[in-house]
């Protein structure tokens, strides 16, 4: 935590004790929205609540949800009247201000949208048609364009009387039916004659995306192109709104993390709902359970081998390095697999080399610590073919870790299941029975040498 | 794959097949440089560098190397002469330029450089001082900004001259020694008079970052602020250079991968590496020798069980899933840990509170968990002290798991050492013994109800 920041928060929750709302209010007028956004996190839930109640000007409370998680933020509007929602609602750009109403109880929100200024409430009312994570659900749509039929000095002049739009830095020109047709640079207007058509001058090869494509689609756009905002289009080309790079950054993130809690069974979810810990329990849990299924199946198999085990007691003494090796690698293999496809470096067309560069790196990985463990086990035991049964099945198993690595996330994406999600369980629960397979065959095959 | 792309890729393999050099060179001239860029996903190496020896524009091959690895790029221009490379990179921005020019073997770095003209050289060569990771290592030099003292009419006609800039949307104001007073937008110039005097209209709170910050924070304060850019400032305020948000993305973008990569032992690095077998192996074995002896230290603990377990057999049969389970647990608080460090949600001030979720959701599952394991046991081996002890020791090492897994990355994290590399091997194994210990004590003192 930057001083800064742990100073004013030192300050603020000093304040709050004593009662001394004016102060308060003074303050928060001088603060970057940013930044009182960011003391949220250190806040306890009545801090928080009594922070926001004492921002006084809507436009500063409106910037302040728009930083902040847009669950939370229908949350600590719900304590305010109808009348006052709809006044910070309207001070915010309508894409953030959809997002919350969606979060908002029903019945308030349907209060808040009839107070607004039709103007507000139909813009927003069209947000809400469309889904949370599609172009359409992220866009702007407070968005500036230009006829293709005007004069640059038209234009220029359109541009000064223009205010209350997104940063102005691409300009999009339209023909008569509000179909994108071109782009320009506000900076190309300055540098081309005030008599000039912008027919004449922009660029027709715009890049666009269309409503409804997904918004982890739209990132890779924005960031293949390195462009700072990209216009959203109908189906008919029609210009709907605009993303900008900032909305991309934040669905960069948010995927990330989705992708990296999934993987461990955990839930982004779990971000809002802070410190209740049956609720987070129970997001958990599934996930948790199938593993446990998994564990015990392995644990069956085990049992299988009863007799084996009770002949040579020693080899229990490597069951946890078998299981716990095969899915290390398995969730390696997994782990890049999953990844790759999230950011597109791997689709179905590489995805052969993948299996086979992954099959090669578990072979060898899996001879190298199948000697390791060989050894430990032959200096540990003093049975050289102990040594070599535990290292023999060791280098099996984590090359099949390795191959079912690539091949779980592979079938779970085909049959259109999230792979981030359902391939852990999986390859773990596969992994520690192929492990207990191959450990255990190989030492029953070799019974007379163990004893 | 695009379909659009798809076809791309055809028409080259099979013009490349044919040798029809001279087609593929006019077909380069009109793909967009990321398209071409993303081409190279799907090629093998031969074909990749056949493909970039005939493009045939210098600022074409530039802009395909910037989309590139910088490390694939090096190796690309390796087989040029050193004129080429150096009027390939004379076209490039010099950030990519010097990034590249990190990466090229010593002696043809340097005689690349020679061969430049001086203010190209001296521009690259200054950027080579700033660590790679750094918000100097990232900054673009090309930065276009106003002295206070213009009026808005000479500012717009040094707009009017000035080219090859990264893209101008936030115009920075320096005083007569360079240093950041101000910014403006482009906007703004066209809505004031054209005799106001820069030094009266600028707004004066610029948010910058130091030329030394760490590129995760650069990435930090843009997201905070939603800016589109920030120019980057040495230790006296003078501006040095631009980072745009599309630099950003890169950052955040690569910053995931590598934590998601970490935390299952892989390594980023293995991007270059292509299908190179045993480097990957390499780089992914020190993460795995650390977890087989883990998992030795696992099985040595079981081995000092063996009476009990020959005593009573079926205690085999949830050895896998208490391990595994504890595993689980400990992997989703550890991951909540370090990806909350990594995005800056969880700090050393907000830990206490994380740590009381963490025990509160991991007691809440282990008794879950606890119980349904318990059931199993009982009724599979028909002995309900079995189903007890089996059931308690889950629940403890579930508890004790999801703690370990808060403490053992904020462990590291103070101690220097990246949570996302140590945090899994060391949590897992921790774990494990914890729940073998648990597990083989709770069944060693109930012994006389297990047999």
């Amino acid at each position: 935590m930057e001083p800064k920041l742990q100073r004013l928060l030192e300050t603020i929750r000093r304040l709050l004790r004593r009662g001394a709302t004016q102060n308060i209010s003074r303050l928060l007028g001088k603060i970057h929205p940013a930044d009182i956004a960011h003391l949220y996190r250190y806040l306890d839930p009545k801090e928080q609540q009594e922070l926001f109640n004492l921002i006084r000007e809507p436009e500063v409370a409106g910037e302040v949800l728009a930083e902040l998680d847009h669950a939370f933020s229908a949350r600590l509007l719900e304590q305010l009247t109808g009348v006052q929602i709809s006044i910070i609602l309207q001070n915010m750009p309508y894409d953030d201000a959809a997002d919350i109403v969606q979060n908002l109880p029903e019945d308030l929100a349907a209060e808040v949208l009839n107070l607004m200024k039709d103007e507000d409430s139909e813009e927003i009312e069209g947000l809400l048609q469309y889904e949370e994570d599609s172009a359409g659900g992220i866009m702007s749509t407070e968005i500036f364009s230009l006829r293709e039929d005007l004069t640059v000095k038209e234009a220029i002049g359109s541009i000064q009387k223009a205010d209350d739009v997104e940063m102005v830095f691409y300009l999009y020109v339209t023909d008569e039916h509000n179909h994108l047709v071109g782009v320009l640079s506000l900076r190309q207007l300055l540098t081309v004659s005030p008599a000039t058509v912008l027919r004449d001058v922009m660029i027709r090869d715009v890049i666009s995306v269309r409503t409804d494509m997904d918004q982890e689609e739209v990132a890779r756009v924005v960031e293949k192109y390195n462009i700072l905002a990209v216009p959203v289009v109908d189906e008919s080309n029609k210009l709907m709104g605009l993303i900008t790079v900032d909305d991309v950054i934040d669905v960069i993130r948010e995927e990330a993390t989705e992708d990296i809690y999934k993987m461990a069974g955990a839930n982004e979810e779990e971000l809002l709902l802070g410190n209740q810990a049956f609720k987070i329990a129970r997001l958990r849990l599934p996930w948790l359970i199938t593993n446990l299924f998994g564990g015990v199946a392995t644990g069956y198999l085990m049992w299988l081998f009863k007799v084996t085990i009770k002949d040579v007691i020693a080899l229990i003494s490597f069951i946890p390095v078998i299981t716990g090796m095969g899915g290390n690698v398995g969730g390696q293999s997994a782990t890049i697999v999953v990844r790759g496809f999230a950011t597109g470096k791997i689709d179905m067309t590489t995805l052969r080399k993948v299996l086979f560069k992954e099959m090669r790196v578990g072979m060898i990985m899996g001879v190298v610590c199948g000697l390791t463990v060989g050894l430990v086990a032959w200096g540990w035991h003093h049975n050289p073919y102990l040594g070599m049964v535990v290292g023999l099945a060791m280098t099996v198993a984590m090359s099949v870790a390795a191959t079912m690595g690539v091949l779980a996330p592979t079938f779970f994406k085909k049959i259109g299941v999230d792979p981030a999600i359902a391939a852990t369980p999986f390859v773990q629960t596969a992994n520690d029975i192929t492990g207990i397979l191959i450990y255990f065959a190989t030492a029953t095959m070799f019974i007379q040498y163990l004893k």
